[in-house]
Parts: C-alpha cells; sequence; structure tokens
C-alpha cells in the first residue's frame, strides 16, 4: 500500500482537518525552498519566483507589459528564479510564466483566470484603482450557471445571471442589464475577467447603481457554453462561423430575454431592460438594438471594432435613425485612444453625429484591455434604470 | 502603436467574430508546431505533447498513475515533447506537466480544474465509465453561487447550490441533499471534481434519482470562501484551526440549513434532508448528524477517516444510539479497499455494528480518490428520498 509510510500523519491531518492532497507535487514540494510568488511589497512593487534547479529559462508576461514582452527571471544559487519589477498602479492583472518557452500559471498562487481556451494567473493590487471591483466586505449577489432552451440557435444553451443582494428574500421586480463578451471570450468572461458581479455589489452598496439583473451570455452561436471545447479540435471554421452571422443577436433577443422574463421577477418592458457588449460584444450589442428596436432602453458599446472601411454607411444611418425613433434614454460608447478599434469606432460615432443620436462618448487611455471594460462598466452601470 | 501591424487583419477576424486575443503566446504559438493535446485515440491510450525545444526535461503525472509518480516525455527534432500511454478505463482524470520541474497545465487543453489552491488539465476518457457524469444531451439544473450570513462562524460566506431541471419554472417542493467536500477543497471541489451536477443531471433523466436540490458548502470554518486564499498566506495554522472544531458542523445546521429552507422552495422536514461528505466532510457529516439527531433522515459517509485510534468509543456509541433513536431511513457507508482511512473507517462500521445502527457499506476497488467518489454520489443518491 503506498500510503503505509505516511497513513498515521494524514489520518491525524485529517481528523484536525488540515490540507491533506494526495498529489505528487505535495511531497516534491516540501524538500525545495519555500517560494512565495507573486508578493506584492507595501510599494505596490511585486516579486515572481519559480523554483527549478534545471530550466534553461525562465520569463514572465503580464498584463501591464506589452504585447510579445517578455521580462526575464534570474536563478539563484538555490534553484529559485525571481525577478521584482517596479511598482505597480492598484488594479487587477493577471500573468503567465514561461518555462523553457512553455507556457505555465504560477505554481503558487492559489488564484488563476480563465480566459476562453487559456488560463493566467490572478495579480490583485489592491487600492484607489481597484476597489471598485474587489471582493469588498459590502453585500453580495450571487451567480446562476442557467441552461436554457435556444429555438433560434436549436440549442440548449447555458449563460451566467447575476441576481443583486436582496434578491432571494425579497419580492421585488429589477431590471435587467444584458451584458456581451468579446471574441475568444464566453459566458464566464464577465465575471471572471470582468468582474461584474463584484462591480455592481460596490455600486449597489454605495447607492451608485440601482440594484439589478445582469444577464450574460455566450456570444459564439456556434457553441452550447464553454464547456463544449475540445483540446485539439477547432469547433467551428472561420468560414463555418459566417452562416451564423446575426444569429445570436437574434436568440439574445428571441430566446434569452424571453426566458429571463419568464423565470426571473424583472421588469419585463422597454424601461426595465439595458444592453452592452466589448469589443465583438459591442457589435452583438450594435446589431441586436438596431434589429430589435424598442426592446433596449439603455445601449452601451464598449471598444468596438464591427464597421469596416466597406461598411455600408447609408443604410447603418437608416437602421440608427430608426433605433433613435423607438426611444433610447442613454447611449454610451466607450474606446481607449490606443485601442486597434479606433478607427472603426469612429464610425460609429460619425454614425451617432450624422443621424443627430444623442450620445455619450467617453475616451479613455490603453487600449483593448479588460482594465478598461471593468472601468466602462463602473461608469456606464451608474447610469442604468434612473 | 504596438497592434499597427496586425490591426487590419484583427479588425477583420472581429467583425467576422473569429478569436481575437491580445497575449502575446498567440502570436507565438503561430510559429511553432501545431500541437494537439491531450489526444485520446479511438482505443483511449492518449497522447500528450508539449513544445518546448529550450527544455532540459519534462514529465507528466496523471491521476491514474501512483503517487509521486511521474511518466518522462520524449522530444523530437522539431522541439515537440510527446508520450503515448497504454490505453485508459473510460472515466476522467486530471494531469499536470512538469517543464524542467515545474508543474505546468497542459498549454494547449482548454480545460482545468481548480482543487483547492492548485489547477490541473482535465482528461476525459468518454464511455460506460463516464456517462454518470458527463455532459450528457439531458435537462440540466443551474448552480449558483450563493452568499449567506453564518452567525455561528461570525462570517459571510458563500455555498454553491444546484437546483434540478424544471426548479425555476415549476412550484413543486424539493428535497436537499447536504454534501460536503475533503480538506484541501473547498465550496467548488463537488461540481469542478466530483461533478455532483451532472450526476444528478442523469439520475434525474433516467429516473434513478429524485429531483433534490444540493447544497456544496465550504466546510473550512475559517475562510468564507475560496476567494480568500492569498498567495503565500497561511490562512489559519493547524494550531488555531483547533479552536474551530465542531464550529463548521454547526454552521451547518444552525445557519446553512434554515437559509436554504427559507429562500428555496424546499421540503422543511428530517424527510427531505440528507447530508453526506467525503474524507474530512464524512467526519463532518459523523459530527453534525449525531450532534443535530432527528435533522437528517438519509446520511451517507464516503472514505472517512475521522475516528483514530484514541477515540472515546463508549461515548461514540452513545452519540450513535441517540441519533438511531430519532429514526434514520439510511445510513450508507463507502470506502476503497486501498484507503488509507480503511482501519478509521472500520472503526465506524463497529461502532455502527455494536449500536445495532441499521446500514448499508459499500467496499469499493481502489484508494482516497475521486473516481470513488463521484461513484459513492451515484449510487447513494437514487437512494435517497423515496
Amino acid at each position: 500500500m503506498k500510503f503505509n509510510i505516511l497513513k498515521t500523519t494524514l489520518v491525524a491531518l485529517l481528523v484536525m482537518g488540515s490540507v491533506y492532497s494526495s498529489q505528487a507535487q505535495e511531497i516534491s514540494a516540501m524538500q525545495a525552498p519555500r517560494v512565495v510568488s507573486p508578493e506584492v511589497a507595501p510599494n505596490n512593487s511585486v516579486s515572481f519566483r519559480v523554483y527549478s534547479p534545471n530550466a534553461n529559462e525562465v520569463t514572465v508576461n503580464g498584463s501591464w507589459m506589452g504585447f510579445r514582452e517578455t521580462l526575464p527571471l534570474k536563478k539563484e544559487e538555490n534553484g529559485v528564479w525571481s525577478v521584482t519589477i517596479d511598482p505597480l498602479p492598484s488594479s487587477m492583472y493577471h500573468y503567465n510564466f514561461f518555462i523553457d518557452g512553455v507556457s505555465a500559471i504560477d505554481p503558487t498562487n492559489p488564484h488563476a483566470l480563465r480566459d476562453g481556451t487559456r488560463y493566467a494567473s490572478l495579480l490583485m493590487i489592491e487600492g484607489d484603482g481597484s476597489e471598485v471591483f474587489e471582493l469588498n466586505p459590502v453585500p453580495h449577489g450571487n451567480i446562476s450557471k442557467v441552461w436554457y432552451q435556444s429555438p433560434s440557435l436549436d440549442s440548449y444553451r447555458r449563460m451566467y445571471v447575476y441576481t443583486p443582494p436582496g434578491y432571494d428574500s425579497g419580492n421585488d421586480k429589477y431590471p435587467v442589464l444584458y451584458l456581451l463578451h468579446g471574441a475568444g471570450g464566453d459566458e464566464d468572461a464577465w465575471s471572471a475577467l470582468g468582474r461584474a458581479n463584484y462591480i455592481l455589489d460596490n455600486l449597489i452598496a454605495e447607492g451608485k447603481a440601482k440594484p439589478m439583473l445582469i444577464v450574460m451570455t455566450n456570444g459564439n452561436a456556434w457553441q452550447t457554453s464553454t464547456l463544449q471545447n475540445k483540446p485539439g479540435v477547432e469547433t467551428m471554421t472561420r468560414e463555418n462561423r459566417a452562416q451564423f452571422q446575426g444569429k445570436f443577436e437574434q436568440s439574445l433577443v428571441e430566446d434569452v430575454v424571453p426566458y429571463i422574463e419568464k423565470n426571473y421577477r424583472v421588469i419585463a418592458t422597454k424601461e426595465g431592460r439595458a444592453l452592452a457588449g466589448l469589443s465583438m460584444g459591442g457589435g452583438h450589442t450594435i446589431t441586436a438594438s438596431t434589429q430589435y428596436p424598442g426592446t433596449f432602453n439603455y445601449i452601451g458599446v464598449f471598444s468596438s471594432g464591427i464597421f469596416d472601411a466597406n461598411a455600408d454607411m447609408a443604410e447603418l444611418e437608416n437602421k440608427f435613425l430608426a433605433l433613435k425613433a423607438s426611444g433610447v434614454s442613454k447611449y454610451w460608447v466607450g474606446c481607449g485612444v490606443d485601442d486597434f478599434v479606433m478607427e472603426s469606432n469612429k464610425r460609429l460615432l460619425s454614425i451617432l453625429d450624422k443621424t443627430g443620436f444623442e450620445h455619450e462618448y467617453y475616451e479613455s487611455a490603453g487600449g483593448h484591455t479588460w482594465a478598461n471594460w471593468r472601468d466602462y462598466l463602473s461608469i456606464f452601470a451608474p447610469m442604468l434604470f434612473k
């Protein structure tokens, strides 16, 4: 019996409720130097460390760094590689190690993030810039993973639904924000990377936002959920994806909205509905709101790159005129000055200008980043349902 | 602007709804050989592959292998390391690569599992042995991440609640299984590793189990949730944990059960309550059921190592006699023949025998594994509420 030697100790640990694990790494880790990573110093400089006496090269790439950029760690005599970076502004970041070129999450960091088909380690630098999306001691809403039938897509799909604090124990009806992710993401993105639930918890606790539901769908019309990804299998080629053009938007308005309004205590009129999305989800937002005028009263388009140089601007203007005529209380557009979709974003703004569509434009620093999208949600949500 | 070269392509991809990512790895991965990992052959042999022209040593450890055991991958000329293992029985497994000794999830596998503070890549070998916990085309229940006040622990805590298919749209009252994890786990364990939601989806669809709620708490009384883990910080020393002895069990019965019975449509009597747990959670099950006789009508103890050689057997017998007198419809015990807690498990059985406590004992192959606990749940759940 392979556990013989350890048996007495392990039973004792179990009785005491201490941590037991059957993983091989546990024991070998006991023999290695104790490594703490990431370690955030009081001045917000960060040290990254990983133990490997045997590696040729260890580097790190973090979301605060440039595209393609990596930073080398230096090996100490005890086999621990480390690097300390300059203080970071308080925010939420993620990073990966590269052990001889192989992407790895930090083995000593208990928090990792899913981003579509990949994982990265979480780095939270707490402070002014992160308070709005931290897990603070305020009442928390709940997140449910909800399966629903989508006749439009002929599939059984999954979405996440945030219900605000007090929803379960009360009888009030709430408004709903439908919040859409970008390409590469899925129904998990707005809570895992976007921290939408904590942002609303915090805004609601401060009285800045109205209590509302947030519905976070899977915008990849060819998927039922992120669970459907298979290793090494392209679930959908680019060509086949084209056949789904507009289908997600249809399923959102014709399947998701009725499901939510049947199964939750919500305000089932235009006045109780907001729609926002980032990048590809910004495109979905534009399409769904113009195809179904009169459905959403509040619209937010974050960093959207939907309009290329060949877009039929005259047709788009007609659609926006119809949407304007249906009555929209707020049309909000956000984009970063360094975002590669800026050109396309400007086409959206020019349509809004030409059609005399009242809107608000927020141009932030930075580019196509979750730091911006968390920021945009924090600005947009307080404008809703008031 | 760092995206300049890629801008046109990326905007086009966004418009088409294709996968875009700002991660550095994306581009370098395009230049590397295309790697598929894991790849399951028709005979269920499995190939693992990872690209690293630069590594000195790459190994893999999987949950089908022995403790501490690792298997070397072999480097090919194109820099891809690979190994193919013999066919595996259909089941759910997890594995990690070690790149020059550093634990890494498989960078090309889109599915990873959290196990407390660690991550591993998921390997699903579909077939007879896995059908009961696979995501099958049957109606799915929903899982909610629910925050609740725990006066017993003076903390605001998180649990997962599974509601069966039909719960949201119906008016029926349902019974509840309270399902507890082991040491090292948390509120995430029974869904992520235990697949409790899919097991119930499948058993309910086949008419084998009654529709029921499953409440999955965090059994670490010193934590509010797994979100509280900090890198490099021992949230609780073994000594300090002792002060929480019995506290989780109190919070379960005095805080969690009333919360569920107030906020969900459930049968709020002993007849509608079952309690089961694995390892440390088996200990919690024994303690909670004996401290609060008359609360639970169905009790399941999976691979529990609570009773050491110094246990006061006379006192325990009295407690079990009181529990027996309160009326328990089913007492079910499961353990693997190779489990290191077998000795302790036998003490539980001897108490049940001595007190004439009617019970069912299931001795499986294998040891202290999730394969067994998924199996035990699949056997236990159909016995409940009938």
